[in-house]
Parts: C-alpha cells; structure tokens; sequence
C-alpha cells in the first residue's frame, strides 16, 4: 500500500505538466527521464531515504514532511492554504513558535543520533529532509540544522550523560530550542581569534565576551558557549540555560534573507555555569569544528532544495506566462537558464550524496564538505538569481517565491564559511599553503 | 567661491580615507587620480553639471542634491540622522510625501524641460542628478524617473498648451504626483499587444482594461494611459485624472525590490474622460517609447550612482574590517572584487554620458540607449551582488545597504525591458533579423 | 600483489608534493583525502575499473595506459622522453600511424563489445580509459571514441554477423581504421536535414553526397556512412570501404585544435556499395543518435581527464614558480582557480560515473547524456582557459600543456552538439517546447 | 575631396548587409545608428584621427592602413588574396621582413613623436593605429607597439639627441627591428626582482644576465636592455647592438599564439658596451613603467580591434550560415552573444578614448591605464572565445580567423601585467595597501 501512495504522489508531480508533452516532441520523454530526478539519484536510495522525501498523508509521523511537498505540487489553490506561513513570516520577521514542536513529532529534529527519541537514521537521510525542509525556505531549514547539527549533535558527542538525558529528549521534540554561540563580532571568518572567556570559580565557571549573527538565540532556551578558558587558552564549550544571570540576547532585525528564522546576538556579562555545564569531550576549536561540519553537509543539500523549488517554479512559470504569444518556455534564453540549473542542481545532489556515504562509512574529510558546501551554496545562489529573471517584473514580488529563496540563497552561501573561505580551505588543501591572510 | 565650496566638498570626499595612503605606497595615488572618478569623468563635464554633483549648502537650489551627497559623506553619528528615512520606508514601504516636493524644489523634476518652472538642463545634467538620486536608492530614482520622464515628458512633447500649463507647473513642483500607464498583465516585454481599449463618445472617450507594475500608481493624481483606439486600431495617450469614476490603483505590497517606492496596479471600467484628455501629438508605440527610452537614459545613470555607493561603502567596511588581523581590503580577493567593480561603474558612467551628449546633439539612436540600459543595468547588479559577499555575514543587515541595493538593482535590471529584450533590440539592430519570439 | 602494485603507483602519484605538505599544515591533509580523487570516487569503482587507471608495468595488457599515466607522474627527465610524440603531432598535425595498433593491443578499442577480440568491460569502465586515454590529449581520445563508439558500436549493433565478423575483430586490434560519415557542411547541429541520397541499384546502392568534419576520415579503412534513402525518406548506414569509387577523403588541415588527430571531407560522387553494406538494423536518425549518445558520454569522461591534467599541471607549476619571493601557489588568486577547477573536475566525474552505471542498468535516457555531455565539456573548457592564466607568459608555449589542452577543449565542447545545443535538447526535455530554431 | 573618399569608404563598409535590413526591421536602424561604431565614437575624433581608420588608396601615405582596411571589408574573393600572409605566418612561425619596413613608410612607428621621421600625431592617433592594425593580428601590433613605445619611446624620452640621432629615423622607417629587455626568467609579475647586473668598467659597462619573452628578440638589430647597476643596486636602460659579443637571442619556437610575431630569450654573458650606451634619463623601474603604460595604451585599443574583427567576422558567419532551415543570426542564443560583445567593444573603446585625451592633456595616471589594459583585454578575450562558439566545428579551422584572435587575446590578457596583477594594482590605488604578495 505504501508503494501505491508513493506511486501516486509521484503521478501527482509528474502529472503537472504532462499534457504539454505529448505530440512530437514526446518521444524526448523517455519512461528512464524524471525531469525532477534528471540523473536518477532515486536509485541510489534506500527505501527508507526515499520515503522520507515522498511520504503520503495516512503516514502520521511524516505528515510534516508530505505538508511541505504538498506546498510545492498542489494546486494552486491548495497553494494559496498552504503558503501563508512562509509569507506571513518572511513579511513580519515572526518567528513561528509551532514549527520546531512540528518538526519534532516528525523525527526531523537530530534524526542521525540513535535513542533519545531520535530517528537513528543515515547522513544521506539527514540531507534529504534538509532538502525538503529548504525547498519552502532556508531559514526554517537553519532553525532545524542548528537544532541538529550544532546543539543536540555537540551535546551528543561531547556531554556527558546527564547532559544528554538532560537536553537530547526535549531538544528532539522541539520543546526547547537550541542555540550555538561561536562567530563573534570581529571574528567572523577566524574563530581562532575568539574574545570569549571562561574563567573557573569556586562554584564553576564565569563567562564573559560576545556574539553575534546567532540563529535562534533570542528565543533560544539553551545555549552552546563557546570560550576560551583564562587557565589554558584553550577553547571549551559550554551549556549556558535561558535566564542565566548576564546572559541576555536581543534579536537582530531588518534582516534581508533568512527572515523567517530568528537571530540575533548573545551579549555575557559574568555570568555563571556550574561545573557540569561544561562539555568534558570538547578541548579546542576541533569540537565547534566537527559541529559546523555536520551542519555544512546538511545546508550542501538544503540548498539544492531551494534550487530545485526555484527550477520548479521558474519552468511552470515559463510555461504558463505568454509573450509575444508564445510561452516563456518557448525561448533559448529561457530554456538555457532552465537547463543550467537543473544541470547544477543534479551535480550538486549527486556530490552530497557521495559525501553522505563516506560519512558514514567514516571515510569523510572536512575538505569534502567545502567542496559540498562552497559549490552547492555558490551554484544554488547564482542560478536562483538567474532563474529570477525569467519571472521579469514578477520577480519582485514575494508571492513568486524565487526571490524570496534567492535572498535566503545569498546568506547560506556566507555563513558557515563564506565561499572564498571555504575555496581558501581547498586551495590549502591541495597546495599545503595556508592563504587566508594573503 | 563657488570653486571653494567645490574643492571643499571634494576634500571632504577624499578625506575619508587619506591616513591609509601615506606611506610608502603613497605614490600610487598620483594627483591625477580620484579613486571615486577614475577615468576623470568630471574633466568631461561643463561646470554646471559639475556643480550638480557637488554643491555645498549655502547654494539653496541644491540643498537636496547636497543632503544626498552628505548621507554618504558625513561621519557616522551624522549618517545615523540621515539614513532613517530610507531604511524606514525599505522596512515598511510607506511612501513618503515629502520626498518629491523637496526634489521639485530643487528643480529635479522635469530637469531638461525649458519653461514651466523646469530647470532646462541638459541630458548629462538629468543623467548626472539620476545618478545622485539613486546613490540613496533606486526607489527614489524610480518615483524622479517616472515623474520627469514618463509623465512630464509626454505632456511637453505630446500634449497641447492647455495641458502642459494645467499640469507641468505642478508636476515640477512635485504638487502633482504622475504615474504612466503603459505596461499591462499579459505583455510585460510586449507592448504591441496591449489590450487596453479606448472608445469615442459623444463627451469624449470611453476607456476600458487594466495596467499593472505603475509606479507612483497609488498616490498619482494624473495617469498617462495608453489604449488602443476602437476606431482605428492605434495606439493613442489620454491624461486620466486621479478620482475619475471607474478608475483604481490599487497598491502591489510586499515587494522584494523599490521597496520606498510605490507600485499598483490600474483597473479601468468604463473611465471616460473628456475629448482634451487625449494627447494630440501621441500616435503609435513609437510615442510611449520616447518616453521609456528618456527613463532607461536615466535608469543607465542612476543605476551607477548605486553602484558607486556600494562601492564606497564596500570599500570602507573592507578597511575597517579586520579578519586574521588584517584588514579584509588586504586580500586579494577582496581587491578584485572592489577593482572589478570600479572599472565597471567608470566605463558604464562613460557610456552613458556619450549617449547624453549624443542625445542633446540630435544624434542618438534609441540602439544606444539599449546599449547602455542593459550594460549598466547588469552591471551593477552583477558586481553590487559580488561586493555584497565582502560584508560576510553583516551583508544580511540592511544597515549595511549594500544589500537593499542589490535587491534594488534586479528590479532595475528588469524593468523597462529586461536584459534578454535589450540584447535582442541589439541583436536585430545587428543581424536585422527580429528574434524576440524565438 | 595487485594491490602492492595499485599502492605503490598511488604512492608514487601522491609523493610528487609530499614535501610541501609537512609541518604546520600537515593536519590538513587527512588519510581520507587524495587531492587528485577528492570525492574519492574510487570507492565507487570494481578492482577492475580501478586497475584500468593505475596498473603498474609488470601488467602487460595495461602497457599503455601505464604509460599515460607514467607521462603525467613521472619525473622531468622521463616526461621529456614521453611527450615529445604528443608535441611533435600537435606541431606538424601528422598522424602516428602506431597509436591505434598500441590502443588496441591494450585492449582499449571497442572495449564494452564482448566478443571478437573486445574486452566486454563495464561502461564506466569505458568512460575511465577515455578519461586516461584524454589526460594525454584530447585528440588521441577522439580518435579512439570515433573507432569504439561511432564505428564499432553501429557495426555491433546494427550489424549482421558477416560484417560483424569482418570488421571488429580487425578495428579492435587497431589494424583498421574506421570513420563515421553523418554530419555535412550544411547541417552541423541539424542531420534531419541531411542531403545525402542513396539509391538502390541493381546490384546494391549508389551514394551521392559529402560530409565533412569527419574523424579519422584521410586514413580511414572502413566508412560508417549515413545517407537518405531515395524510395522512403528514411536514413539508413552503409559500410563503405576505402578505396571504392568516387569516394575520397581529402583532410582539413590547419586546425587550432585536437592536431594530433585527423579530420577530414569525405565526398561521394555516384560511389557504388553492394546489398550486404547496409546496416539492416539501423533505421531513421535513432540509429546514428545511439552511436553519438555512446560518444558522448565517452566525452564526458575523457574531457574531465583532459581538466584533471591542466589541474595536476597547474598546482605543480604555481608551487614551482616564484613570484615576489612567493610561491604562486600561495596566493588567493591563484588558490581560488585550483580549488574552483579541481571542484568541478570531482562533480563532473560524479555525474558521468552515475549515467555510466544507469546506462549499464539499462536505465539511461539521452538526456542524462546531454547533461554530462553539456556540463562537463563546458566546465573542462573554463577552467582549462582560468588555469592557463596561471602559467602567465608561459601558457603561450606548447611546453606547458594547457594551452593545447584548453585548445582541444575548445572543440570538445562544440563537437558532437554544442554547448547550446545540448541545453536545447534538455530545454526541451524540460518544457516540452522545441526550441532549436528559436 | 578626401570627405567623398571618406564617405565612399563609410559606404563600402555599411553596404555589406543592406541588403538585410530592408523590409519591416529596417527602421530600426535609424540614420544615426551604425553597427561597426555602436556608440559613435567617430564623433568624438579629429579629422586627422578619423583619416587613419579610413584613408582610400589614393593617399599613399596610408596605403598600409587601406590594405588593412581592404582585408576587412573587401569580397570574399579579395580577401582571399590578402588574407595569406597572415595565415602563412601563423602556420608556419615565420616572421615577415617587409612588414616593419611597410608600416615605417605609412608612418605608424612612433607616430606620437616629433620629429626624426615620426608623424607626431595624437596618443588617440596612436590608438586607433594599434587598433587598425590588431583587426588583422595581434602579433603584427606587438611588433609595431614594442617598436613604437618600448624602444622609440625610451630612446627619445631618456636618450641624448646622439642615441636619438642614431636610432629613432632608422627605426620609424622600420630599417632597424628594437626590443625590449625587461621581463626575466623569474620575474614575470615583479620586475623589482630583476636579477641582470649591470657593472662599470674602463670602457663603458658590462652587463650579465637574461631575459625571456622578449618580442622581437630574434631579429632586433638593437635592445634595450634594463639592468641593476652594481654600483647603486639602481635600474638603469642600455642600449645594445646586435652582434655584441656574449649576447644572444634565440627565438621561442611553437608557441600558441603571437604566432606571426617573434618571440626570444636573450641571452647576456659579460657584454660589454660603451659609457654612451647608457640612456642618462632612465633611472629607477620608472622609466620601463613609463615604456610599459604607454605599450599598455596601445595594447587596449589594440585587442578592441581584433574583437571588432570577430564580431564582424562572427556577424557575417551567423547571416550566411543555415541550421534548421534559419540564418544562425536568427537564434537568441546567438544575436545575445553578438550583442554582448558589441556592447564591450563600444564601452572598451571609449575609456580608452578618454584615457588618449587625458595622456595628452597631461591628466593622465597610470591607474587609468590599468583599467583599460586590464577590461579591454579581459573582455576582448572573452567575447572573442564566445564568438567563437557560433562558428561550430568550423572554430577549429584557422581560416574562420576568429580562433587565432582568440588564442592571441590569451596572450595580450597575460602580457604587460597580467589580469590579475592589474586588479591588485587597482585594489592598491583603492585601498592604499598593496596585496601583490597576498
């Protein structure tokens, strides 16, 4: 019975626009060519991978993921339910407080780590539902990583057992919301020149220094500190909870991407931890590290589901809009724009797949991921902007959305890594030439 | 003591950064070259026009033009004075009514007409006040472009003396608020498909469709609309007064782009206006073209002056900015991004002074203004988009500008013929074979 | 001990610049990354598609992709006594009459065919000997491809088992050469509108008509000939042996690329063939489309063999090269166009490695192949072009290599459906609009 | 009378494709519009300057700029007769004695000096000189521009008026070949690194050391060689004589481009030269950069000729050649490619303008030089290579012209200060911080 759900919402997409393919030109359509899986990366998933992406309504704990699908293949009336809230909250800056629990009854939230009410399942998996999530924004797509791959991830791999008993289960039903306090004001690029200090007490640890650009910090209930200890120099983390005494994190506003999701900054003025807020695995900037890391590898195919709802919405676009009594469609110019996207968005998801599976064969290195990361963020940029333009005077509304996903798309190609940084990286890499500061 | 208040002004300008050329690379900056006028462009212009781009505040007439050059100038406590209002109506899109009276009192409507309080400057000087305009914002431009070359300019080239007494006074003085209704929902790139209808009666005409995309629509007390004509196919002007019975304009919110700027649609049922409405001197496209290829004349202007603020302010955030204890204008790839863009806005700044020269000596064709509306226009969005990368993750706040600037500039990359339609004007211009519809 | 062979010509491919990678920056190079595989799109490979690429010389079958190899990763003085074949054919565009004999006593001609002399390898193993085969020049592939995919490939496939056994025991050892006769001097991106006609006789057909650049055409023994047929309309293939009458095949010299291979016109004036030189299994343009569709994917692999060269080339010249007292290698400029180049290269090998295993799944569809195609050639090309620079003065000498790569390349990406061609085709596929001649 | 020659000329050129732009597209192009000056830069020229681009047969002063003329603008059969030399040159490497000679009687060597057999004429002159002949190739303008402003030049700005008696008439008639001895073995992008040593002796000096790619090396019958003096570790010019003992200059064979200009090393042991070889004005890499900004002058009018030749060359192709029953002009993905070009061509050409107006008005700073130098060549070798595209498999043949300008444009976007090196040279004079080491 699944098999029929999964066949029938696959016929739902294809369907959209069969009837302009028959004719002569039909034959180009081959039974082997899925325009939206055009080198077939399905057969390179498990089920288990597969029904994450294409999950049918009667399958409650994925209801979620199937509404997000449902945004992107229903009607256009259903559309019109369905989209509110992404609008509502890119127009506001709202931050949507039923989104994370949401999320958390669907498994979403750090769905790699075994118990603790989490999934348990793959890194490939954990990329697809990062690029469902990203195929209706970016920004619902950073809450959710941070949640995953830089709170409950740190504290799964570094903390201690209370702490995970403590934290894991509620941060993965998405009652409490996480956040991961490393980048600094003058530190963007170079977290080795942290500010932030730890210094031990009799009762613990006092922090003070600052950060900034800090996703769900001004609604987050606990914080992962990263600071320099005064005793060694070395960098640690730290649990910091909501309404410890200094601790206090404005939101930043007029945001012109990622506006959905929250950020803002954490300003510690003395305050104090316990001792056991301390992550004991974590000693230098390896552990944040290994944090962005995982985080990176999930924005390399979030981002190629931004792309691909862009591709998605600039063809039916194209093809419903007439000019010159033609459709867009009909144009070279148009068809070129179409055809490089896909083309990139096919790459991309391809090379993140690969990364995935070394990942979890521990075959993975950290330059892997700036290959995912630079060029999924650099290609899922550059042509969301192009694909915008086929939507002409329409692009500058929000109710198109690409414009929307490409605002977004220039924010994840910086953060994380900026592109050049992350092309510095590999360019260290392959010669043994550190060039960041030249 | 004009020259005084110049070269002051200018000194101000350079000052900014004077401390960082001294030394030993201080002979790079030979007296011949202003980083900000690279390929001495003021040595092309009359001293008039310089005075456009310069003056200081004792000269009253140019108080705004001043005030616009001081929000980039002036040090920071002073700038956080002046750039509320532009963030402000980015972040609300509330129009501001002050702003087109203060620019007609200081003769930037209309600029080029002689009579009827217009200042009768040349085409230079109105390209050179577009691109001042614009260094604040594109939606400023916008409302100035749409005023002067889109309303003004019709009923000086096109109408009768009644109608230019009645109405060019008051649009000068910014008391008037135009709008010009050409672009309809089915053919952006296409006017010759218009479907707007005008009917004679035994009062005067009968007027019946809808437009969309009309900037200043919503608070516009006169619209030129254009309509094709029952009674022999042609396409006529007609003046339509703000109130006429049948006639709304409702505001297009949410935009992406020209956010201070205000766009709507304009629904005609049944609209009848007088026999004086009509335009006697407006027969065919080739009228309304007149006054787009006036407005993309200054599009190409302005969207220089955007440029060259991002510039400005790219240049001064990648002093400031230390990253590995270095500036980030240490970088290489940092200083191609800034040259790169320098270059671009030198040479389109160029272009589009030949083409006004061209223009105000009876030698223009309108293949020019394509040159230059799609060059620059594409330009600077392009290399707006690659200095924006230089403010890492501070790009995202709209205090840095740089971004809201961007967003602008795809708008103006588009409107008014988008880039695609502008290489295929030149690409007929070249091959004389059209190929819009292929 | 295949695999003390395998790693220690890994080791030896790897030790060139180990050096450089000691010391501080040492820890940047994990034992999970090898900078010439940096998806390690080995692990996706058979030990048998891995011994294609790295055997060592006690494999006598191997020999000569050894030795390509050994051409890129030997020291100087050996590379000098290597190469000069390549330079001497690029210099002069004579033909080494050695090269195919070589080819197909390695087993590399008609490698997929299982029978008649052929190895019976996998597709992707078919891709990685175009990739070695290529890494040397982009001609000596071509040469190969035109004999395995365009001459071999219809023989075996339209074939009867008499002209199977005539022809492909002979091509697969290089002792013949054969030619592929579809495109003509007036329809390079269109062969539906081919001209020429054969007609049947009594005693078999008579071929009118000229096709032009063809591979291999002024030494080739066999022609694969593509002609209308005068009683249905239909295109149907004749196998035409050198020497019959009124068939020649003058070259086409003076090429600025693929000069080690040659191209000819192949003209046909009243050139009689008997009832057995017709394929019977080739009917309509499907037929010579499958023998392009296995030609370009073999392109796909082979340009991408031709980028990792300029990659290998240019990482080993700007680590050499000083410049300031700094080795280029150290600088962001130089850093950024190896790390973009050495992406792509990862991606593009990706995605034909992924059509390759469809393909041999039997679920391939032309379109992936014009993706591959399409994308790999394009990015070969640019980023052999952006690596050039690197060499500054010296890319203009032959001695250098990337300039004759990016030369070849420049034809790679135009041969076989253009760049724009193929994104038509995928426009196409993704609209269901035919826009070729739009 | 010489305006009906000029306006004859006008005509032959424009009536190549009236033919076209008859019938519904031909208002389009308007009296004021010509495709070969988009931007009318001829109404920015003097009399004198417009003469050199267009001179008839009858003013023998210009015959040399006529043929050059000729061969763009004649039949196809013309052409054919006028085209060998070039492509002769090109395929064979061979250097064409009787071209300096020819161009020193048309008075195009040093033609911005005064005096000695030199024209005088305006650096606008001298620009559009380069430009005309780089229509043709840009190996035959290397040669000419390293006659003109590296080895006139410095003879007349830093020699005594013996040095200029001796030389500057011989080389203006073209009886004696110059080069020029600057760039060394490992100091291409840094020539404060120079290791040539000049020492003083009895007689005069005694100079040691090499340079490599020199122009005209080969056949110079006189070199101006810089060199670190010994005795103050300054940079001071000599002028060399061929024949000198211990000095030699073996030509660069099988280069990739510049292929009908010579290039060599040469080769200094101990020679030795009179106190009078010394140029007395020269001290410090000032004078070479003076000797360079004005080459790079040339350079950037010269690369918007060959780009010109291009697009009229790819213009002509795309009109005459058929796919799908359509002239190739007739493609979006084509007239966009033209377009474009068209556009850089315009814009290059004007900064360039007004880069020759401010030289002469004393205005100038080398900045300014960069930015032509660097745009021009940077966008000459692009479009070149775009253009390129739209001849198909007929790129790769050398008599379509426009892959050997391209392949030449690689070199005149490397030489005299790469791409990049001016971009840094540009962020230095931006930001005051030099990043070359970066």
């Amino acid at each position: 019975m699944a098999s029929t759900l999964l066949a029938s919402g696959r016929l739902l997409k294809r369907g959209v626009r069969v009837p302009l393919l028959s004719g002569r030109f039909a034959s180009t359509k081959s039974a082997n060519w899925n325009p939206q899986d055009p080198l077939n990366i399905e057969s390179l998933l498990t089920e288990e991978e597969i029904a994450i992406r294409l999950v049918a309504p009667p399958t409650p704990v994925y209801h979620f993921t199937y509404r997000l699908l449902a945004i992107q293949h229903m009607d256009t009336a259903r559309k019109e339910q369905l989209l509110p809230r992404v609008l509502h909250g890119w127009r506001t800056e709202e931050f949507n407080h039923d989104t994370l629990p949401e999320m958390g009854k669907l498994g979403l939230l750090g769905p790699t780590i075994s118990g603790y009410g989490c999934a348990g399942v793959s890194s490939v998996a954990y990329g697809l539902i990062q690029r469902e999530i990203e195929r209706v924004d970016s920004g619902y797509r950073s809450t959710a990583s941070v949640q995953s791959s830089l709170v409950m991830h740190p504290i799964h791999e570094f903390g201690t057992n209370e702490q995970k008993e403590k934290y894991l289960p509620r941060l993965a039903k998405g009652e409490l919301i996480g956040a991961f306090g490393l980048t600094e004001p003058n530190h963007g690029s170079d977290p080795a020149g942290m500010e932030t200090i730890a210094a031990e007490t009799d009762g613990g640890f006092v922090i003070n220094g600052s950060k900034t650009w800090i996703s769900n910090a001004p609604v987050a209930d606990v914080f992962v500190i990263w600071a320099r200890c005064k005793w060694d120099g070395k960098i640690r983390g730290f649990l910091v909870d909501k309404g410890a005494k200094g601790l206090t994190a404005p939101p930043i506003k007029n945001k012109l991407g990622l506006r959905v999701s929250l950020t803002g900054s954490v300003f510690m003025d003395s305050v104090e931890v316990p001792h056991d807020a301390r992550l004991p695995g974590a000693l230098g900037l390896a552990a944040p590290f290994s944090c962005l890391n995982s985080a990176r590898f999930g924005i390399s195919w979030g981002v190629m589901g931004a792309l691909e709802d862009c591709i998605d919405r600039a063809l039916a676009y194209a093809l419903e809009r007439h000019q010159f009594k033609r459709p867009l469609a009909s144009f070279q110019l148009v068809q070129k724009k179409l055809a490089d996207a896909q083309t990139e968005a096919a790459l991309g998801l391809l090379a993140s797949l690969q990364v995935g599976r070394l990942k979890d064969a521990g075959k993975l290195s950290s330059n892997m991921i700036s290959i995912v990361k630079k060029n999924n963020c650099g290609k899922a940029l550059l042509h969301a902007r192009t694909l915008l333009d086929i939507f002409g005077g329409n692009a500058c509304s929000d109710e198109y959305h690409v414009g929307r996903h490409a605002a977004n798309l220039q924010v994840t190609n910086t953060y994380e890594g900026t592109n050049d940084i992350h092309a510095l990286i590999l360019g260290r890499a392959m010669t043994g030439i550190q060039a960041f500061v030249n």
